[in-house]
């Protein structure tokens, strides 16, 4: 008789759940990981393909690719509807069903409108690929129309840009777009200039950066003022539409005519919290998080793991950043437990090593925090890019990256300003 | 008083069009390039888009950044819709009009499906970045689906592809195909094998690439058999529906159930030639060309120049080759005529040097014919590998795109291998 290997489900390709397969190699376990995109995305990066400077599949690798020499592992396209707790089976939107023994959550978060999902349609947020190279088609439209424009008030509002939220991805899309009006587009309007276009970034707590340190979130603003972008904090956004925002500020309310908005502000777990919740009874934070227990386990279904984005774990009283090294660590310790029970060996808790935070703010500026050590500055950027390429030559040895990289430093151009889809008929 | 520069406004950002604005760089005229997209594409490039080796951004080039040292340049971002010949004006589709001095109609072909549109949501042709990116999704969703489907007639259709016309970009899309089957994927998938798919390339005429000798023909389709390319010649798509193609053959009829069919076979002219017939009474072609004079303009308006796919021009009673050398070569000459006006001179007629052609057919494969010289091989493989180089790195020194081959080339790898949009409510 053959022994039947213990099956593991893993539901999402992102950090949490590659790291996760990835640490499973050599264990006596049956994987199959499910995403509904047939490759796994660098999000940090995400930015960067929405300001024109990588493409979409320089910050991807086909999750088949990734894994094909993991013989213990199948990858499958698939969206993930329901879970089937008691059964201990995942249900497809085709109707197929995965069997598991343990099962790995590990889809997600998107991006949230505070309770206002009307707001969508002109703030374009950044998770996807999609969402990635429609920022780009939006903001080089704008420069575009207010080209081909007459009217210097409206004028005025396409050269405008708000972006809602200034964490790490807020603050480096408007360094980026900082970046791309004052440099990158400088010779190539005959009737504006770019660097006429204001930049607005709106934050809600009272610095940019609010999980950096008040010396750091300084740094960053002092070096996002230099780009041009004007920051406006204690701000928060109370009306979004195909004008413009209106924001309430400490002291009374300003409109902001804008015809590019971007939202990077509240982030909102996948939708398959919920369905587990419904399933279980387990508990949901506010941002719909799963609160899973100290070895990342859902309470009375050790075999359901969540990590990443969509797991709610408090470490010191705080929910653990949405961050890339989060979900690692996360991925990384399912892989463990799980070949410790088949052991039946005991895991200890789950516990965040925080490594430390980058930021880049433009060209040769960042704001990092390495351990205890904090700085800015062209020496922070030269960590930030040190880091990145460690981490993507890593993963997939894209060294390609590392020349784009070098070949727009040295030419101020970002090669990748396409604008696609049918932009005639939009908005 | 100042004189005014003679105005000249070039519809379309292709090889014609971008030939022609750069020949007229020191030239006392003022010119207004409009195209309805951002960017120039390297068109004979796509299919490597189309099948995962590249990405869009790699082979386009903002028509802004290309053109912003040229002082007496503008670039506009519009699509033409009318031209109004009597008021020497073309005028947009957001209702501006932009006057000229001559005008040169650069906005080439797309596909056209010998009358039978309704087949073209099964057939997807490839003339744009979106008709690429929509061919590498369809191509590698087949294989997604085989793998996991589980009713081998169903799965027999996911692995068959079709691909009509066997012109260079039916043959080097084939070629591909067969490729990323035999090799690429070979160790992606572990229900399916991807080397057991189907591919036929099928053609009206006697032979693979007509355009081409007999004997690089010959060499044309052994190449493509060595990679599992089934090729049928004297073979007509009768009917393309969403199970499959039917083909007359010579001697009866043929019905290929398959899942992804492309289209490679009947090229249309734009329809601005339809509308210039109508204002001017000038004559199309079968394919909607319009007719031109020798100097490349339209009978009795001498200040309208047609160049590249857009246009008619027989030469020893031959319709010039839709390839890019012709519209080069035909925007160079545009360009010379305009200048040779303002000076008083007499330009010879247009006359089409034929430097030759190659054609790519998967790895270390090709035909080329050099002058008088043809040959195929790994040499005329080279000498594609060669040629594009040059052309590549003349337009915007994209030199990139020869690090992505080489890389490509040593770890037999794709990397741009992303099903992107919504897949999972598509037929």
């Amino acid at each position: 008789m053959v022994a039947v290997a213990h099956r593991v489900v893993i539901v999402g390709g992102g950090f949490g759940g590659l790291y996760a397969v990835r640490s499973l190699k050599h264990a006596d376990v049956e994987v199959t990981v499910i995403d509904r995109r047939n490759f796994h995305l660098f999000q940090p990066l995400l930015y960067q393909v929405a300001t024109g400077a990588l493409s979409p599949a320089e910050i991807a690798a086909p999750l088949r690719y990734v894994l094909n020499r993991q013989k213990n592992t199948k990858v499958l396209l698939g969206e993930v509807e329901d879970i089937d707790v008691t059964g201990r089976a995942v249900i497809l939107k085709d109707g197929s069903r995965v069997p598991y023994d343990t099962l790995i959550l590990a889809t997600g978060s998107t991006h949230s409108y505070f309770g206002h999902p009307e707001w969508e349609p002109f703030a374009s947020g950044l998770k996807s690929v999609e969402d990635a190279t429609e920022i780009r088609s939006r903001l080089l439209l704008a420069f575009e129309r207010a080209e081909r424009g007459t009217d210097p008030a409206a004028r005025k509002a396409q050269l405008t840009f708000v972006i809602v939220g200034a964490g790490p991805t807020g603050v480096e899309l408007a360094g980026a777009i900082g970046e791309i009006s004052r440099d990158t587009l400088k010779k190539d309007f005959r009737a504006i200039n770019p660097a006429d276009a204001s930049i607005f970034l709106i934050e809600g707590t009272n610095r940019v950066l609010p999980t950096y340190s008040p010396k750091l979130s300084r740094a960053a603003e002092e070096a996002l003022t230099r780009l041009g972008v004007q920051v406006r904090t204690s701000a928060m956004a109370t009306m979004v539409d195909q004008d413009g925002v209106t924001v309430k500020l400490k002291d009374g309310e300003m409109r902001i005519a804008a015809t590019t908005v971007f939202w990077a502000a509240g982030v909102q777990a996948s939708p398959l919290g919920q369905i587990l919740a419904g399933k279980t009874g387990v508990k949901l934070d506010k941002a719909g998080r799963v609160c899973v227990e100290p070895d990342l386990s859902v309470a009375g279904h050790p075999e359901i793991l969540v990590i990443g984005d969509l797991a709610g774990f408090l470490q010191d009283g705080q929910q653990l950043p949405g961050v890339a090294p989060t979900a690692i660590q996360q991925g990384q310790y399912a892989a463990k437990l799980i070949q410790g029970r088949l052991r039946n060996e005991k895991t200890k808790p789950f516990h965040y090593f925080d490594k430390g935070s980058l930021a880049t703010i433009g060209r040769n500026s960042a704001v990092a925090k390495i351990g205890p050590v904090e700085f800015s500055g062209i020496l922070a950027w030269a960590a930030w890019l040190f880091i990145h390429i460690l981490y993507i030559v890593e993963f997939e040895s894209r060294l390609l990256i590392v020349f784009q990289w070098a070949y727009d430093y040295f030419t101020h151009n970002r090669g990748a300003r396409l604008i696609t889809g049918n932009w005639e008929n939009r908005s």
